[in-house]
């Protein structure tokens, strides 16, 4: 099997056979991380670029590693050195980029939508790292993969995404990936925060946290952007973190087994607290999985088959 | 047949024989970034920096790429994160980087004459990446190869080059490099834009535009640096649209076969048309094969001849 | 033999056979850059990361191509592009590097013990690439390597520091490598700039340039960080050029064999005269050094022992 696409810039429309692929297709390459030496030969010669509107750590860094770790050649661009400044559409400076023959184009922007219009004018595979308020689909699948590796199975289980779901393109992604898969999602945050119609996801809505991670399987919590108080979203974050922060007596509430989830960098003392950071293992399991699962997308989008991983 | 410098600085000195050389080589390099593998072994240990002390995407990818196809390993410093900053000199930076043994740098400065000034001092081949008004002789080089590739020569042929040809190194260079080849050249801009005594490098002076495309095999536009306004060599953008943008209009005062450059990236509706810019292919060509031709230059400088590529 | 330590943090506390070994081990790297393919697969498979959250050219590069040397896939992240900006903590930065599975981190932080900090919360090997006041222990190492090389020996001969000794993790980290290695240790600059309690480590004190470098087998000026007027800790450059300053006249009190060394950026005119900076090739050699001392630092760590080298 193989993916349908060229691209991957969402995980809206996606089948659960293709998340499954993708998944297990991750497992294989798992393993090279954990080797001494961390490098297969898959993508030698290809060329990627990691082309970069907004600022990052991780997930630039998580895409270099995972194509080094293929062997492939990786090309940074970030907007700071771009041609941007000089006022260039963002179609012109991706066109030029594929005119050097690139394979891969890995696009974070903060336009919602700009790494599928790319999509459709590139002969290249477009990879959506972060757009907007969209998607940001590799985050879900390293999720997802954590959630699978950690309980073993998506299906049947209750995952309560809490923060700011208006703004989170991670939520977006997750609210369809986790429903693709059978699981039960519940969102949870400040009325200001949590949008009109997120239900017709197939979400259910909290506005509640001590209700909404009530019996949950998985916790997972979202960074709050600081900057969203200017914007009147909400009152203090003193506040913010009492009603929405997550604890250790709220873990409580959760399953025993319940698994608490970031997809980082955290704000400690905020969405959670210090101790919790420091007592959930699973945050730093989902970086590790997240070079794991981009290796996985950059080798099946390049032509690759399960068989071959 | 080799290179007769260790480094290129510009075109301006160059035979046509060496000319053709790194044409000649470039094709043979063009291949590889169309191969499925984009990599050849030809530099593998060799150390290639790129010195950039102007903010530049195309120009520093396309060289970064360049190196990594040959196997070099490419070495990126730019201003921002550069010692400059502490106040070290020109001279003392690059020979602090020759001192870690590397064998090529690429240097972008806005100083006329930078990498001809550290060429003297340094054991290591130095390309001129551009350098203020004076001279971008890889950009005259893939221009002139993107020439000979879709016209079949060089000889003969009637280039026009259109905006401020003043402050455009890439002007310079093509006049240079088209002229030894032997073009005839014709450059056109409003008066203020063209320099006393460009008619001395062999270029004939045209202030209408509509008259220097006249039957001209090549339309070559240049970037209006906007910031010119200031400076008062134009009084405003829509005015030196209407009189020395290109538009479909004018193309048909050219030759049948007529190519449309431009050395990117583009200011859209300003000295070219969005249509006329989406319906020229040529533009990307020019940027493909700018990554075949400084494959060749580094090749070359590091020894390589014709033979061997 | 092998390194006692997952890290290397500092020079104080290493014994002087630790010293000698990585010192050893860098004679044989050093020729690996002479090379026509400088490039050994010593460190094929293995991730360096470069963390640095202060500017820096050579030191970054210096590191980045050991590395590169070795096989190592190197990342490169510095402040500005870093999650820093976000608020994230630093060790919450530093084992989300580490969750992708890397096996150096090379830090540079404004912060004295910040690489120790991470070295004990962090199974990676953590070198320090400069922190704060405190050490910088592979600029030590190649002052060391580099006078070593020179003058056949360390033990015994009479090395003086001079500039701003307060403020200089250069100066701390030579003082402990040299005296451990049976060097002696002059420390020279004004009375502002020299730490009260600096001859426990075991310097003698000098307030006067001329008689720090009397007889001396080695000069090494420190750069002078500008800013340190502003705070008033010398009244104007001009008189602390004259005082504190490297010419002609001052080599000559020095041995006749003398060394003159520098760090790195230097400002001429400064600390060291234009014509003295030009004369001394030593300050070049240093940086080659650098290279060399690195790898063999990087190989050490990795579990690499002398035999192998």
């Amino acid at each position: 099997m193989a993916l349908s696409s060229k691209d991957l810039l969402g995980i809206q429309g996606m089948t659960s056979d293709e998340i499954k692929l993708i998944l297990d297709t991750a497992s294989t390459f798992k393993d090279v991380s954990e080797r001494d030496i961390k490098k297969v030969p898959t993508l030698r010669g290809k060329t990627v670029i990691n082309l970069f509107y907004e600022a990052s750590t991780r997930t630039r860094t998580s895409f270099e590693l995972a194509g080094k770790r293929l062997s492939a050649d990786v090309i940074n661009i970030s907007t700071s050195t771009s041609s941007v400044v000089k006022g260039e559409t963002l179609l012109d400076t991706a066109q030029n980029i594929e005119a050097m023959k690139c394979d891969m184009i890995i696009v974070r922007h903060s336009c919602s939508g700009a790494p599928e219009y790319l999509s459709k004018r590139l002969k290249s595979s477009v990879i959506n790292a972060g757009d907007g308020f969209h998607e940001h689909p590799t985050q879900a699948l390293l999720d997802m993969f954590t959630i699978r590796e950690k309980l073993g199975k998506l299906e049947g289980l209750t995952i309560a995404i809490v923060g700011d779901i208006a703004h989170s393109r991670v939520a977006r992604s997750n609210i369809h990936g986790l429903t693709t898969m059978g699981a039960k999602v519940r969102v949870c945050g400040p009325p200001t925060m949590v949008p009109p119609g997120i239900d017709n996801l197939g979400a259910s809505v909290y506005y509640d946290m001590d209700r909404a991670v009530e019996g949950a399987d998985v916790v997972m919590m979202l960074r709050l952007q600081l900057e969203r108080q200017t914007a009147g979203l909400f009152p203090c974050v003193r506040e913010y973190a009492k009603l929405y922060g997550l604890n250790h007596d709220r873990i409580a509430r959760a399953s025993k087994h319940a698994l608490v989830m970031h997809p980082g960098p955290m704000n400690r003392g905020v969405e959670i607290s210090s101790d919790v950071a420091d007592s959930t293992p699973v945050i730093l399991d989902q970086v590790t999985n997240g070079v794991a699962v981009r290796m996985a997308v950059m080798f099946l989008l390049s032509g690759g088959t399960k068989a071959e991983a």
